[in-house]
């Protein structure tokens, strides 16, 4: 059967072989594990994605979670996945076994959470946010904090979330005002959020929204902002729970993701919602920050994910749609002739090619990633966690970045790839590219990635993160210098990380002259340039693993896909990333600002 | 009031100066109309659209026309709107005054047209097609025909459809399977048509389909194709209709332009289905697409006005959220200042730049477009006629494309700059990204004009409509030249121009070795080459225009409006028109052929 969603074949091949899941496998935290528990635990992800997620995907789309009688109406799925979640270890995978988790590399439950998200991308997000949150708690909150809900958390009973969001405040999360009032050992919480996901479904026995909040008298500003564990129901003295005065006031019906809720609450509306502090006061922002790198890296997975599953569609309909002829070496096309399969025609195959180099690429990168935020907390001496939380930090915002808005381009030629009927509701094509739409908006949107990536990471411990990184490419262009079929390929990168220093070399002199605005205003065109540039690093390297395995005679794999990873970077480079010359001349032609100003008439 | 969809008085700048529509009111056939005419004939569209188009664009979305006890059920604008459209010569306006039109030129409809689809681009649609079908019976069918079909469609009374695509066939036309088997005067109509836009609505008294079938017999491809006359219901010898066997099995739920029906039509079910030749037996192809130039321009300008409208939804949001704050010099923010609008932004300008340059210049490209089919119509001379319908079929592949590809992109960007309400279905935004995609996929996929652009316009009558076109570029960049601020961006064109030359050698060489799969593998990014230099050369003129009226003291416009043009041209030339370096690198490395081939192990 063709793979409907995902490829696992492809996805071990990165996991094991081209990012060696081994390297991280051997750091004493995840002792326990190795290759045949990993494999064991990847094929029954894939057995209950087969029939738990994927089977639920059309319909959650057609009948979306919605706003009902103050909850939100769900589908049924959504209990019964979490509860499936709880006890297959979705949840407490990536905790440590202190806190009651299986203390999994982040490498396997990327790859655990990817292949759940391409069959199904509504689901895994209510299990995504209950981590998230109750990650927090664990490395933040105190005892009784982590007794009281950490383990219902773990087991899918409680629900949790994230509330940064308000209204007036938006991505500026400086101007958050809702207020926590000291009361006794705990505070009033009062306020509102907006855009919260997994926020409220019927059937959950609780939710716990971990929410950023300003202590009556804190500072202006991101230093005056705590973070809270508030419950919707709140622990009683004896072990019940009562309402905690947070209301579900509407939802945002949305054009994709309709399966996955979005709420807006409203905390402390009858004045008595309680709070309870998450560490030190005017730290949350601190601590909801620590924890963003991996919640970034599940943003792009995600997208990933959804340009994976669109990729498979698109190729299974071109290889059982008959329509149109080859040409002829003169142009015409003969009409006697039987039609031919669409993927048999140029274009067809150009957009197919241009699907699995963005999908496969993404993959790869998130699997990077992933393996720098293992080692930048597993490995064995403290200068090796620091050099991997050091490209850990440089690759977030292109980790985060690169899936959403390829993934968009992805996806968007695997609807052109069945005409018409891309564009129709019978298709799952259109579905695809509804839900990947807001990839580039969550978890800080591709401007603000742009900017953290320009303005911070490519900056910070000047420029230590991106000479790591710029040694791990040249080790990578060296490597592959060695076959002399990859040679060219190496030498077109090697051009194109000198290309990067002249680009960085330009824009820099802005923020020699303290012109930050100037430096950062053309941040998005340069994180195209940059991660188009890297995505060419990460097909070197698949291309040389498969160039390896070839040249060894290594079976684990057939010739042929061997032969179509080659075939693929072979692709990237020539279709992809030539594209960065012309953002380079972008980039460098500085003279004006045309961007720059708060002149109304210059949309006249 | 900030404009809500359109903006006037940039239209009536491209159409009046920019454009010169005076070069075609000269022309005899328009003899009848001025400049004061055509002004009142667009501002009173403006009035109707605000009216009776832009208030039910968002109902209609939300309560989608679909299939219900065999019929479709619309929304009830649909039939007020085709009522006011034959009143307000909506439908009659391209026929000649002889078959009771009114004599427009092509620039003028367009005009007409643009306005009121960037209102709202489901109601325009029913009168489009009722358009198409009645330009091809007075052009092609005989006097009986016209009689008896014509008036009623003109009026709005009927609706019109065209009935091409077929489940097998899809843009294969040569597989089309609908016979017509001869009876008399007439023919018996068999088969099925999908993909039939307006092909049935509640309280139409008639709906006139123009179908393309095989005549018993007929050769083999779309040199056996004949084009009939096929209404929903026929008119019986006491001058009544009776039913005439064409089904409405089903409709095409879509994930956009849901106001707009899109049904699946059967014919001859119960073989009581009559068909009246147009023209002669097996040129029904040819006549379609003697009808298609105009077809093709108006999908690009469909595409162009969603745009547009994204890009007044976009720039009202930015004008008016107060979000964040500017940098500081040392890249910091201060948290004690007020909050500023995100207008003022660098990014959220680029993207309202980005927006601006790709609607303008999308309309600019539209004007000139249809002055060419206007003078290739109407000129004095046969020789200026050629020239002028060379120049049209050169530009139809680009027309349809340009703005139905970069449209998508606009109205991305246009979804980003509201952030996640971008998202939402409470704003606009979405449904305009929605409605776009489809685009892309009418009347010849991008796949396809790209096709038709280097496979027969670039090359046809050895290469003369390049040729005219090239002449007519370098007169823009000469007269550009002229002025010492255009002076570099002349220079830059002029390069472009040069760098086309180089970029088409290099394919050529494909075609002269008859290698045809190879000279064309790569057409769909030599349109976003070659499409993007146009674009360029629109914007120059569209600059020059401005310069020119700012060196006159010319007072029509705002010194503001025109120094806003000439900056939306720099920025054209600074982000955008520097992709095509790049895009040529990559339709120049040819050693490689990566999409031709049916092996299917590339894709493992």
């Amino acid at each position: 059967m063709a793979n409907q969603y995902v490829d696992l074949e492809t996805l071990k091949f990165l996991l094991y072989k081209v990012h060696s899941v081994q390297d991280v496998l051997e750091q004493e935290r995840y002792a326990e594990y190795d290759k045949d528990s990993i494999e064991m635990l990847l094929n029954s992800v894939k057995d209950f994605s087969d029939k738990e997620l994927f089977p639920y995907f059309r319909e959650m789309d057609e009948q979306p979670a919605h706003f009902k009688d103050g909850e939100i109406v769900v589908h049924p799925q959504v209990n019964k996945y979490m509860k499936a979640a709880g006890e297959m270890g979705f949840i407490s995978g990536s905790f440590s076994y202190e806190d009651g988790g299986m203390q999994l590399p982040q490498m396997v439950l990327n790859a655990s959470a990817f292949i759940q998200e391409a069959a199904n991308n509504y689901l895994p997000g209510y299990v995504g946010l209950t981590v998230g949150s109750a990650e927090l708690i664990t490395h933040f909150g105190n005892k009784e904090l982590n007794k009281t809900y950490v383990p219902k958390m773990l087991e899918g009973t409680w629900g949790g979330t994230m509330c940064l969001t308000e209204p007036q405040a938006g991505s500026s999360l400086s101007d958050i005002v809702t207020s926590a009032t000291p009361d006794g050992d705990s505070y009033k919480i009062n306020g509102q959020k907006i855009f919260i996901s997994g926020g409220d479904y019927q059937g959950a026995e609780n939710i716990v929204h971990l929410v950023l909040a300003r202590i009556k008298g804190a500072p202006a500003g991101t230093k005056g902002i705590s973070l809270f564990v508030v419950p919707k129901k709140r622990p009683t003295a004896d072990g019940g729970l009562t309402p905690n005065d947070v209301t579900t006031v509407a939802d945002f019906q949305k054009m994709g993701q309709r399966g996955y809720c979005t709420t807006h609450l409203f905390f402390g509306d009858k004045e008595d919602c309680t709070g309870w502090l998450v560490g030190e006061p005017n730290q949350g922002l601190k601590y909801m920050f620590l924890m963003m790198n991996g919640a970034r890296i599940g943003v792009g997975r995600g997208a990933a994910a959804i340009a994976t599953a669109a990729y498979h569609a698109s190729l299974n309909y071109a290889n059982e749609r008959p329509q149109g002829r080859k040409l002829t070496s003169t142009g015409k096309k003969d009409a006697n002739q039987e039609q031919t399969l669409i993927i048999n025609h140029p274009d067809v195959r150009r957009m197919l090619l241009l699907q699995k180099a963005i999908s496969e690429g993404s993959l790869s990168l998130i699997f990077l990633t992933a393996k720098y935020h293992d080692l930048s907390l597993a490995s064995a001496t403290a200068e090796e966690r620091e050099k991997y939380r050091l490209l850990l930090e440089i690759m977030t915002p292109v980790v985060k970045t690169y899936p959403s808005e390829m993934g968009k381009t992805s996806v968007d030629n695997g609807v052109q790839v069945l005409g018409g009927y891309g564009f129709c509701s019978d298709y799952v094509l259109q579905q695809y590219l509804r839900d990947i739409r807001i990839f580039a908006l969550y978890e800080g949107t591709t401007g603000i990635q742009s900017q953290d990536l320009l303005g911070r990471k490519v900056t910070m411990n000047n420029g230590e993160a991106l000479k790591l990184l710029s040694v791990e490419i040249s080790n990578s262009i060296q490597a592959s210098m060695a076959h002399d079929s990859l040679a060219p390929y190496a030498k077109k990168l090697a051009a194109k990380l000198e290309l990067t220093q002249d680009v960085l070399k330009s824009l820099m002199g802005f923020a020699m002259k303290g012109d930050y605005q100037r430096f950062l205003a053309d941040a998005t065109p340069f994180m195209e340039f940059f991660s188009n540039i890297l995505m060419g690093w990460l097909w070197l390297d698949l291309a040389r693993e498969a160039q390896n395995a070839l040249v060894t005679g290594n079976k684990e794999n057939s010739a042929e896909f061997y032969e179509s990873k080659i075939h693929t970077m072979q692709f990237y480079f020539k279709y992809e990333l030539p594209k960065t010359t012309g953002l380079a001349e972008i980039l460098m032609d500085n003279k004006t600002a045309l961007t720059i100003g708060t002149d109304k008439e210059v949309f006249v």
